[in-house]
């Protein structure tokens, strides 16, 4: 059997516990400097606090301050930190990571530089740690953290520049309900994850929106929903095909988007946005809650206006990407919905 | 004004009257054969007896016998029939109408030949009537009829080969709510439709494998529906680019896919399919309910084979097009879904 250690301690990170310690591993789970109470309770409880029903048996629980003991000769780390924690994993967890153990990461998003050029969290870390050469890998695809913990099955890709490390990887975590595909085009698996997380909210904004006019709690309609996943898919195909040359990660973006729509964080604040919530007043109501959707959504106009700017892009293809940041840049509301954009 | 005249009257064609109507035109809803009570119903209350609000003030109503009257200089027909109807349509119908009015199609479906060839609808019409020559359109993209008798916001895509013919059907049919993209990749587009007819069928497997795990009623769970999207758009990816050469339709095929998962008649099925119903219960159940998806798998599937025997195609890469059509040949149940071929 091999070790796994996990740093991290938010529901992801976490919920990867549960296939890695089913399948007999050593699985230590650390928590970072905000999970402290987190890796508390499970080590007294043997349960997550955000989970409904207990780890394995025989985790075990580390809090960050023994990040060595809890890495030592680890077969693999999973990086469980959300794109808030990015610079903090970079420089306080990869320095304890020896070069060639496999680490793999949960989190989603892309850094944008100030020319338009947006690359994969694997990729920056790369860059900042280089002339060192690590690892690097990431999991993209859809995925829940509760319902993985409740057995359900789920389909993810792992990607990375070595496929016998992606192998590995799968033949250590893969389970009766966990499924995993792999991938060697880190960028484009990781731009359809990023991407879809910033199209969800304009299906979200279709909920809200049909809330606003048949009052919330009604049947749920589905038309004007399915049009936004419809031209989510659009313009996720032209920005992957932009900055990956491919769109075949698509269904990866897709499958991603449909788990998104119904559950966490960007369901929450897209509903608000399309009922008609200010973005101030929206925020306010969701207090405390980390919204990766509303970065990446400022990210990726930045860098759309950017390339468009230099004749690389154009922006008339991303209208729905651009309506979205007028939104949360309170410049527009969800009723101003350039539908006929969404046409030409 | 124009004159549209709409051939069916189930609920799709019947919807269509809302936008040709609430923009002016003369709108002539016919019925067939198979809708004389509709019809009437109709024509006394002002309504369609599936609907929850009545038909725009001034649409007329036409019973199969009053065919031609119905038709006489109209400037656009929609045929409403669904796949079951396509030879009474092109019998029946097609004859009556001159050859330059354009005939938009709200029919979803494929037509397989034994050697494998798939088509579409209007494909397969031109070729029954040639030589003569007819200006045949289809409408794809995800709408359901009664979200649009609502005024709910919606994108579909008409497609054909003569661009000013599409842009005349839009100007007559767009409003406010009812958005229109045009496609001349009537094929991508007509196959894109038809897939995710197929397609929908494996999310609901998966609906209905959560409840009856979980317990009918209980809360529902998304990843498993989410890797089913995901291996659907997957297949239909390579299906698409199989059969047209190009994938650009896969954002039609996931918003339509979306919208039939959340509607009518591919969710019950598949519903009670994944609950673990026989093929034979579960249409038990649903008496009298046409069922398009189940048809669509059957053709589908048998001419993968057949492209595979041939060497054209590879079945392997359709483990889930290939399960459905053994759940619904009575080989093989939800609970026994290929999950790992889903990553190979």
């Amino acid at each position: 059997m091999s070790t796994i250690t996990i740093v991290g301690a938010g529901m992801m990170g976490s919920a990867l516990a549960f296939p890695a310690r089913e399948n007999g591993h050593d699985v230590r789970l650390t928590g970072t400097h905000l999970d402290r109470e987190i890796i508390e309770t499970s080590k007294r409880t043997g349960q997550h606090p955000k989970f409904d029903r207990p780890f394995p048996a025989g985790v075990e629980y580390f809090q960050i301050e023994q990040l060595d003991e809890a890495l030592r000769d680890a077969d693999m780390v999973i990086c469980g930190v959300n794109s808030f924690g990015v610079d903090w994993f970079m420089e306080n967890v990869l320095p304890h990571i020896p070069d060639t153990t496999p680490v793999l990461s949960v989190t989603k998003g892309l850094i944008a530089y100030d020319d338009g050029t947006l690359i994969s969290y694997p990729e920056y870390w790369k860059r900042n740690i280089a002339p060192r050469r690590m690892n690097l890998n990431a999991v993209g695809g859809p995925c829940t953290s509760y319902e993985l913990v409740a057995h359900d099955h789920t389909i993810v890709t792992f990607c990375g520049e070595d496929v016998p490390t992606l192998r590995l990887m799968r033949e250590l975590m893969q389970t009766s309900y966990y499924h995993i595909r792999i991938s060697t085009d880190v960028m484009a698996v990781e731009s359809a994850v990023a991407l879809k997380n910033a199209y969800a909210l304009g299906v979200a904004l279709a909920v809200g929106l049909s809330e606003k006019i048949n009052g919330v709690g009604s049947k749920p309609h589905y038309n004007s929903q399915a049009a936004m996943f419809y031209q989510g898919v659009t313009e996720i195909r032209k920005l992957l095909l932009y900055l990956t040359g491919s769109d075949e990660q698509i269904d990866t973006a897709a499958g991603d988007m449909y788990v998104t729509v119904f559950g966490g964080r960007t369901r929450l604040i897209g509903t608000l946005l399309g009922r008609g919530y200010t973005i101030d007043k929206a925020l306010e109501e969701l207090k405390g809650v980390t919204l990766e959707s509303l970065v990446i959504i400022g990210r990726i106009n930045k860098a759309i206006k950017r390339l468009a700017a230099d004749g690389k892009l154009d922006a008339r293809d991303f209208p729905l990407l651009m309506h979205m940041d007028a939104i949360i840049e309170g410049k527009a509301t969800s009723e101003e919905i350039p539908w006929t954009s969404f046409t030409e």
